[in-house]
């Protein structure tokens, strides 16, 4: 068993570095607070005997030496950056949980045959970069890496300049290594595991996702001396571009979900009719077909209320994945580490994305979750018990060890 | 008459700094490029002759003595501050007219028994710094100089250091000045006279302004995990209260206008419902009892929203102007002016608020406008022919030489 309390020491460590302003973190991507965050992780690892290695996008990988010298490395990671508002838990909870598996092994002096690697993926969130799992996205062969790189932020900072303003992009091609599967534990994140009181979440699948920024020109004017009827008023037309997302994404309910967070309206002045809005429609289904149909009804919908209104309106879509089925071995390895050690659990369908998804197409993957405190995350006030998060870290533990072989 | 093409030249010669991304202008209120633009001017009336006086908000009174020594001064003038993405001639054009006006009474050698003095008002547009019009709104005694000290910027930033810091503020005592009477020549930002070809607005009212803050607080939270019965999407409040501002102005049309020109959402992420919305409703209309009827509306309707979707909603009066009567001699002024220079001309209510607006309240006032290409204004794409400005200036000079006495 785990160290609940070297884990939860940690965890707290971890959140010290980018404090947010109601309890949580602000430590985004490529920051210099993201690259402070690194640095201690690097540090805890080589202090367990690891040997750090780092790749192209800043991808982090430290190393347990295995058994077989021909043995690919079990994986077991997530991410270190968060949301401008988030939690202390969400992705860093898996990084960390990677590292306490390692520390346990240290403890019980268990040598595994293959090697186990504690991983921090670049960029899970997205918020700074779109879209989000980017560096997992590249190893994983959905993107390219120059793609990647030319990606910026809402200032038009480069990702690859950034990247290399905090000194962390390494040596390593970006997804050389090859592994012999991968275990990422996070919070749900959703409010199901708290409700029924369960333990452990048996990840086996993730909902799919599609992101469409949307550009809604219209022509910004004074809003005391235009007439009404000659107002081309772009904030209007996003007005009624939500209350149609909001529509379609009921419409499939509870097999959807959709909503815009991003929306940055220009010039954004008091006595200014908007002549530019530009927002993110982020639609989700377990179901492709669904997502498609979302897709497609946004697309004709908001056309629609553009022509109505005058305005003309572009889409652009800025992320997008498709519903994944994790690896039937990986999750029965999760699903029998639950049951060994007598916790409740269920299945679930992940509400949210994450670098498994994406590491699922080049490596078998399953992923374990614990409950968070009412289903709340993206948010400062995201919290989840020690026992919660020792009974995840447990989970990890054995079905990597189960997988890496002792 | 006065001189075209020098007046068209200093229009041209302000509008190089802090130029746009557009063609127009970005020079906001106490900003580096507002205290370059005020030195420019303070140049150009030395070189008229002129003393400039200061007080201690940065309004600027460059006068031009009279023959009479117990003679009030007649004042003319308007704002060279402008919204972020802002024309090169709102405001603009009445400052350099009144120049214009001083520089012609020099050329043809007349002397005038009431001092005139050229003024640029601090802070008119609003934008950095709600409300609109602050200098003449404390110089007319409807604020005290501490409370406009006190308006912050986006970034926290208070009018009263930032004033400090480009390094206008003077030591006259704000609204101590006693005037004779006061012009404004301004583009009419609106599309009426353009639509009637009359070369002059003749304006006889403002209509009045109502500007609402409001705050819509709802739970950030993750907008793939979270289902949709469990949403508290302050952005989707928001649309439905836009909805509703557009349909409350559209009841009282032609009588009333209304829109919410800015609007910041938190935290602003791609995949995080929005927690809070913070936006200002602008509802204008000429009878006061429509902009009561609006705001009362505005605010029962909204409530009903929050209420429905389990949101919180604050609101909060950031700006406010009741409907103007200008005064009648100085309107008939202007009136002479237009019929003796046998120009074309009607009169008209001010869709916009104007420095005007608030002195008329301490001394005798009236506005001269001139048309603008579309009735275009708070858009970089402003535009206004020569002649037009020619014109409005010729009845700006007209009425304030009739009001000043030779
Ligand atoms: N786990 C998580 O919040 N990932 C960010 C990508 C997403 O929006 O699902
Ligand atoms: N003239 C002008 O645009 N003034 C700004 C105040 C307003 O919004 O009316």
């Amino acid at each position: 068993k785990i160290n609940a309390d070297r884990l939860w020491d940690s965890l707290m460590d971890m959140a010290k570095i980018g404090p947010g302003i109601a309890g949580g973190n602000n430590r985004q991507t490529l920051t210099d607070e993201d690259g402070e965050g690194r640095a201690l992780f690097q540090k805890w690892c080589e202090d367990a005997g690891c040997t750090m290695g780092l790749d192209q996008l800043g991808n982090m990988f430290a190393t347990r030496a295995g058994t077989d010298p021909d043995a690919l490395p079990v994986y077991v990671g997530s991410h270190l950056d968060t949301q401008p508002t988030g939690g202390k838990y969400d992705g860093i909870l898996g990084v960390l949980g990677g590292l306490e598996v390692i520390r346990t092994l240290n403890d019980l002096g268990i040598k595994t045959k293959h090697p186990i690697v504690a991983t921090n993926w670049t960029n899970e969130e997205g918020t700074r970069f779109a879209p989000a799992m980017l560096a997992s996205g590249v190893f994983a062969g959905l993107h390219t890496q120059e793609w990647a790189e030319d990606k910026t932020d809402a200032e038009g900072k480069r990702f690859g300049d950034e990247l290399d303003r905090i000194g962390w992009r390494g040596d390593e091609d970006v997804g050389a290594r090859k592994m012999h599967a991968f275990f990422e534990l996070h919070i749900e994140q959703g409010p199901i595991l708290e409700a029924e009181q369960k333990d452990i979440g048996v990840v086996t699948h993730g909902q799919g996702l599609s992101w469409t920024q949307i550009t809604v020109t219209g022509k910004d004017a004074h809003t005391g001396s235009t007439p009404m009827p000659m107002r081309k008023n772009a904030g209007l037309g996003m007005a009624r571009i939500l209350e149609l997302v909001d529509e379609i994404a009921w419409s499939h309910a509870p097999h959807a979900v959709g909503a815009a967070g991003h929306i940055d309206v220009y010039p954004n002045s008091r006595n200014v009719i908007p002549g530019q809005v530009v927002f993110t429609v982020d639609f989700r289904s377990p179901d492709l077909s669904v997502i498609e149909d979302m897709e497609a009804r946004l697309q004709t919908g908001a056309q629609a209320v553009a022509d109505d209104m005058g305005l003309t309106i572009a889409f652009e879509k800025v992320g997008g994945f498709d519903p994944v089925a994790f690896d039937e071995g990986c999750v029965t390895a999760v699903r029998n580490a639950a049951e060994r050690l007598g916790y409740s659990h269920r299945d679930l369908i992940s509400g949210a994305g994450h670098d498994a998804c994406w590491i699922n197409r080049v490596a078998p993957t399953a992923m374990v979750m614990c409950p968070c405190v009412d289903g709340l995350s993206h948010n400062e006030a995201e919290e989840i018990s020690k026992e919660w998060a020792e009974k995840g870290a447990n989970v990890l533990f054995h079905a990597v060890v189960e997988t890496a072989g002792v």
